[in-house]
């Protein structure tokens, strides 16, 4: 088989994520057509030099990248392919097992799709917010169905590899329980964290510290795009922060005692998360 | 009444909180002191040029800065004030009312005291984690008693401006409220967090990112230390970890189920979020 190299790329929806790799994909001379349906955030992507819009009678790109809201991605999917956008397909939503049954219910090709998803992003969104950097030395996710074939993994791994990223191969369904720990948990977590501060007055604002900032630093993001993520993996989501609840429980429990048991419950849970934390910053 | 100009510092206690303290002061040629228990971390201080030894028969300073652990504090207190090392004394454990209370019940002299807080820190510990930027920019709490007297609050608040920080004036159980708020609840959150990856399998691993990062960070932290921390402002962190459960157990209980309200309840949280968080950036 004839290897492709990625000359040509269409990137479906100008958000942070699309923009981003079509600006790492430009700096590495790789011709880009963008589309979207929001016209301004399409024109800002443009000014960028992120690419140009897609044009009806283009010919097909060596790959399709699909940067839309996750439930929107099978339909978008399926009409790309429908209208021969392209050799190869791949997507950058943070859910992937439901999508995947969803596009082969939905009849795509999925020889030539690759679910994909870039482990970057910003607590920002929109275009504006997006630069060739996003993923440099950043883990992204390949998810490859049986059907896939290997070229098509092969020519998503090339696009990963010039935007800098670090590709991973994993099955869809321990791709979903593993970024319900390492995102989308944390992604609630640091909100209820940032909720106590809703109505925050000024003398406790006056003590916030770099701690708080961290922490806290995930729970920008849009509302309504993080449902759409968290309904896609709920099951998985659901499950680490049963466990989350379960230790804070205890938690505040033992600092509601006052016997000398309390002091054995705080220290096992602080050991446990300086564990994890050496595993996270390892990693 | 005549101002002092701080001119002289004992620091007792050498971890990188006093150590810090030490170089800011030294940095700005003021003499300074120091005393630590452990003589390898007192030689390392004195090696990074934090200052010199406190020796027998040296002139008492303008300010004795108590560095200790926060069970230690009045005991430390009440020595340095029987042994007349100072004019005026403050501490920098991270609460407030109890110290207080007990520094009264233990006969301190309460009117050279100024209990003291500055909301900085490292996850490392030890002189060698010291810098002297460490409270550039940084709030730093004091809590004057009523007895306090104000020649005193002035005293400390130079120091602390010298440092570059910021003195914010309130009461101790405003403070202890505020921090459990701001920095034990979230030290306990993020712990919670990080427990998940206390045996994470190099799959897992792979997909770490800089949200996980992030919000893990403060998870490192010595729990000897965090657990004597936590366990004096129990009610207060309790306070706020348990307003962290119910919204986490709201929202793991709305992901279990798969009605249309449960979206409703996720953006309720996300958006709770978001305008808390808008607040701690503004901070």
């Amino acid at each position: 088989m004839n290897s492709t190299t990625v000359r040509r790329v269409t990137v479906l929806g100008t958000g942070v994520i699309g923009t981003s790799i079509a600006l790492a994909l430009r700096r590495a001379g790789i011709h880009v057509a963008l589309s979207d349906q929001d016209v301004g955030s399409l024109a800002t992507a443009e000014c960028m030099g992120a690419g140009i819009a897609l044009m009806p009678g283009d010919p097909p790109a060596d790959l399709v990248v699909i940067a839309t809201p996750p439930s929107t991605v099978v339909s978008v999917l399926r009409d790309a392919q429908a209208r021969g956008l392209g050799a190869v397909y791949t997507d950058v939503a943070s859910t992937k097992a439901r999508i995947s049954a969803e596009a082969e219910l939905a009849g795509c090709d999925l020889t030539s799709y690759v679910p994909g998803h870039p482990m970057a992003g910003r607590e920002l969104s929109g275009p504006h917010a997006a630069h060739a950097d996003l993923f440099a030395g950043r883990p992204w996710a390949l998810c490859p169905h049986p059907a896939t074939s290997p070229e098509a993994v092969r020519v998503v791994a090339e696009m990963v590899a010039v935007c800098g990223g670090a590709a991973r191969i994993l099955a869809p369904d321990a791709h979903d329980r593993v970024v319900a720990a390492v995102s989308h948990a944390p992604h609630l977590v640091s909100a209820a964290l940032a909720a106590r501060f809703a109505g925050a007055d000024a003398t406790t604002l006056s003590l916030v510290g770099r701690g708080l900032q961290d922490t806290t630093r995930i729970a920008t993001g849009a509302p309504g795009l993080w449902c759409d993520i968290l309904e896609q993996n709920a099951e998985s989501v659901a499950t680490v922060l049963e466990a989350v609840v379960r230790d804070l429980t205890e938690a505040a429990s033992a600092l509601r005692r006052s016997d000398r048991a309390r002091s054995g419950a705080l220290a096992d849970l602080l050991t446990r998360g300086n564990r994890g934390r050496e595993h996270i910053v390892a990693a």
